[in-house]
């Protein structure tokens, strides 16, 4: 039953969510709560200067992890984010094991990337985005490892 | 390091992310985005009449799922969550293996949950939600098997 205006389906690929991204003033705080309902986060926060936030991570299931972001300077996406619509989920990111076919596949179909070329993320990744008016209202970011 | 205002940590539980839940206002049309991106659906919707809801839902993770909602009816959460905020990220679920104990955890750590007593959901599953304002602006749902 696949809808009649799809083109190409990358039917095949391994794709799991790799982690869902909520944007909060304190990553200390929002901690708190979520050790409170049993998630073990790592122990070290890591800073993306790329993004001008820090993160921290749990576990939520066997390889999808919450991220936590915090703002490290008053610029930047997460800190503009917050400004605007306040702490809340940013996005879910879904791992692939062929990024740039993927991104093909999407503008096939007519899909809005936010960037026209595979960036480089934290640890190396090779990540994208698709405008949340491409999915349905939400941010979706793919990720390929280095 | 856990922060020192918790009185209770629930160690030891099975807390897993259940699932995602994404308000649209059609199933059908958010389908065809995921399906694009490799996730695949279960054949059938569901009714659930109690929360004026249509459901689908695919597998993210091992044990993890993205759930669709859309409104059968101009009433109840889902509609006039996307009346007032529009498509998105609605809440997250994470499923445990004792409700009611982590309910009293919560509320002894200051927490407001949605309901005061365990409410029966889909399937007969358990389920209660912690208010966004305890979570760091997240709604979050709480379940247990049947």
């Amino acid at each position: 039953m696949k809808p009649e205006n799809i083109k190409v389906i990358l039917d095949g690929f391994d794709v799991y969510l790799d982690h869902i991204a909520v944007a909060t003033k304190s990553i200390k705080n929002s901690i708190s709560f979520f050790e409170m309902i049993g998630l073990e986060f790592d122990q070290e926060e890591e800073i993306v200067k790329e993004q001008k936030v820090k993160v921290r991570f749990a576990n939520i299931d066997q390889r999808s992890r919450l991220e936590l972001l915090e703002p490290i300077e008053e610029d930047g996406a997460i800190y503009h984010f917050l400004q605007k619509k306040g702490p809340g989920i940013h996005h879910m990111c879904f791992k692939t094991t062929n990024l740039p076919q993927m991104m093909e596949a999407l503008k096939e179909n007519g899909l809005r990337l936010i960037y026209d070329t595979v960036q480089t993320g934290a640890h190396g990744m090779k990540v994208n985005f698709i405008h949340p008016k491409s999915t349905g209202g939400i941010l979706v970011e793919l990720s390929q490892d280095a």
